[in-house]
């Protein structure tokens, strides 16, 4: 039992420091590893699964809008990423330059990708010519690169995973209404399959991505009550349409700009995953996110019988579509239940020669320790039912630690105080003035997250400044 | 009529120009376009859906035998590609090299990885310490960059996309064991899914992998009669482990080097599709990779319950688990039906207002162009009868084409004169020494492609030096 109590010491309690709690999370759960590159992760097999079952989920949802996946180079020529000016003003000071290929210097050097806007931009100039070409509605899946001066795991890395989506459209109206229904997508994407609930809203002007007319958000609450951007959508208008000379001709054989959206979403959420459930045991994933869903724990499985009742317990919930595994190795049952928990994998079943001679075995709840007894001819049926239960309350107590973290400001002293003493969203209304909005990170560094699409009539004039206020605005701290 | 023609014409014929026939097939099928990046290209829907049922197979042939997906990072620092001899010569010619990260140079350059081997070594140096954590089975899927002076879309490309399999072993027999194993699952994979049949031998010590101990190869031939390689697996012996100290302690708390494998397949296989499976209409994709398999084309379809029924028989294939649409658009059908066979649709299903009075509907196949009448109700059955027995004749008629180029030389005039008259393989043994080697390919621009697991008795002296045989070797011209 040495090793066990050592297990569970060796992670920091999330209230003694919640940084330092989500690094030993990441690092003993076997998500990532630090590598020699500066500023860059490993992605170790147990948080890629999580990447790969994000992909499926996602990649699928979208297929199913209509949208195809394509593949742009990874480099950016320096005159190409010029082109849209705010854009160039946006990513140029944190990107990469190759300046050699081989043993020659380039003529021109080139940036790994930040993000693609400039290359699909090229790419749709030569592709796009009438409007029976439109709409196009392209994603890719594929890592990009910023310069971070100051990386964390999964929140800011120099080189992350991601897709972007960049679509043209023949009108603004269709534009608007895809940057919207991806935004959508997301916020359904992150309640329904990662139990995380968000507020979706449109960003400020100050906040907004570089180049972009309207930035649209979802916004998660983590534990410790700071916020994450967890995905964006983006409506470009005619903006780098123009800067690239991106037109068709429409039914009357007019010359028209097309309007275009990019959205796009990280590595990032496998870092809100961890901060939104984990807990001191460590990680905890939402069953239907989980590459594992039930880990087999043998109890004295040196016992007569017990390995094979187990491996006949795994064989029947992998029947029954149930991600799961045996734990057969020679750790002692204590350990392997502490590495289960770190790995957050969410159920266990436990299974020994008393529960065999009983006809049952015990099923174990990662998120509330439940333990409940279940015959082993209802064991399928019982441990889908508990994963579906699983994913419904970890979404409830998510919900309700987001809704108990959300407070309301009425007067700016009232601001202040709250984001000093409270950690969470702070819903306050705002003329739309950056001025007030600048004054607000200063006094409390807390960001305007977003305007929320759910506006609530909570004071007619922006606390900052007195003047009319314009709309309400979640403000947070944020990562 | 016109527009038609014009499509058709639009090709260069394969006897008239091979390598023009790949570049329009590429473009015309909407495989690729060109990029303003030179010597990159942008993989469009079409083509990235090969790309991603070539990886959906493989993935799970690969984690069937145990292997693990993981994602490093894509930069290498200078010092950590220098660190093994022969894999830094062999490298650091065609890389590209970052100097610079947003407005500051680096303290150390960095490479875009060409490969990964020195960053699974850095990261298997840190992360082996024991048996216990043998082997490990690692696979990414990424894309890489190789700094290449000359061109050619999916051939040979400055960045491409693959899967580079990195494993470490307790046993020189384990690590050899799965690099064999990989080979054969790669040259299954070819046969069974791409229909393409491939050569399985030992590459020469000049043609193998820079720091390999032994480099596998499987062997593709074209319908030119050239040769690809199509898929390699590297057994490393301990020589990585040596250069970066990869070490564990065994049973007996003695420290072994680990022995080490790599194996990739890349976009590559793509134009290998291309080459061995295209004609003069366009390309033809083996039924169980091409991402639609059936195009049902309405027949005047203005006249009223046309459309109806197509999409009625397009929606009874889906069910039946078939990848189809219908081309509803306004083109001419003959327009419809170059499009489908220039795209290399296995099927199509032509159905008029006759064929709807007759209770029938015309199933023609790509690649012979025969034409069958089938009941509709018997439609389903049918199609699906019918992309097997294309997927079959495919891979029978690709054989008996390689088959039919593969020659044997039994004297060196022999070899020169099939080499310059005859496009195929060519059998002739070898002795072992790499100044025979060279002279062949000096005298014939071929090279050795393999020395085939499969040897054949067909002499006892190397033709070229006169001197003892070792082995039986495949030459051919290549890509």
């Amino acid at each position: 039992m040495e090793k066990d109590k050592k297990m569970v010491e060796a992670i920091t309690s999330m209230s003694e420091d919640f940084a330092r709690w989500y690094t030993d999370v990441v690092i003993k759960a076997e998500l990532i590893d630090y590598s020699s590159v500066k500023g860059c992760m490993v992605i170790k097999p147990a948080g890629y699964a999580i990447w790969e079952n994000i992909q499926r989920e996602l990649d699928a949802r979208f297929k199913a809008t209509g949208v195809e996946n394509v593949y742009m180079p990874m480099f950016i020529p320096e005159s190409l990423l010029q082109k849209e000016k705010d854009h160039v003003e946006g990513f140029a000071p944190e990107v990469a330059w190759v300046t050699h290929g081989g043993l020659e210097p380039l003529q021109e050097r080139m940036c790994v990708r930040p993000t693609s806007e400039t290359l699909f931009c090229d790419f749709y100039q030569r592709e796009i010519e009438s409007y029976r070409d439109l709409p196009k509605l392209y994603n890719q899946w594929c890592s990009v690169v910023r310069w971070e001066k100051t990386t964390r795991p999964f929140l800011r890395s120099r080189e992350f995973l991601w897709q972007e989506g960049h679509t043209a459209h023949a009108t603004e109206e269709e534009a608007e209404e895809r940057t919207i229904q991806m935004l959508n997508l997301y916020a359904d994407f992150c309640e329904e399959v990662l139990a995380i609930p968000v507020i979706k809203g449109r960003k400020t002007d100050k906040e907004k991505f570089a180049g972009a007319e309207a930035t649209y958000t979802i916004e998660a609450l983590m534990h410790d009550g700071k916020a994450l951007q967890s995905g964006t959508s983006h409506n470009f208008g005619d903006g780098f349409a123009r800067a690239f000379g991106i037109q068709y001709s429409d039914r009357n054989n007019q010359l028209r700009y097309v309007h275009q959206t990019s959205w796009g979403l990280t590595t990032r959420l496998i870092g809100a995953i961890i901060m939104v459930h984990g807990d001191d045991s460590g990680l905890l994933l939402p069953p239907r996110i989980a590459p594992l869903q039930v880990m087999v724990i043998p109890i004295q499985q040196r016992k007569e019988g017990v390995l094979e009742k187990a491996e006949e317990l795994r064989r029947t919930l992998a029947e029954a579509g149930i991600r799961v595994k045996t734990d057969d190795s020679d750790k002692s049952p204590g350990f392997k239940f502490s590495e289960q928990e770190m790995r957050g994998i969410p159920v266990r079943v436990e299974i020994g020669p008393k529960d065999i001679a009983a006809g049952q075995a015990v099923l174990v709840r990662r998120d509330t320790r439940e333990k409940r007894m279940v015959k082993l001819e209802e064991l399928a049926e019982e441990t889908r039912a508990l994963l579906e239960a699983i994913q419904a309350d970890m979404l409830l107590r998510a919900r309700e630690h987001r809704d108990s973290h959300t407070y309301t400001a009425h007067s700016y002293e009232e601001l202040k105080e709250i984001a000093e003493t409270k950690p969470g969203f702070i819903k306050m209304m705002w003329c739309g003035d950056q001025a007030c909005e600048e004054k607000v990170k200063e006094d409390t560094t807390a960001t305007s997250r977003c305007m929320p699409f759910e506006q609530e009539a909570i004071g007619e004039v922006c606390p900052v400044c007195g003047k009319k206020a314009k709309a309400m605005v979640y403000w947070g701290k944020a990562y």
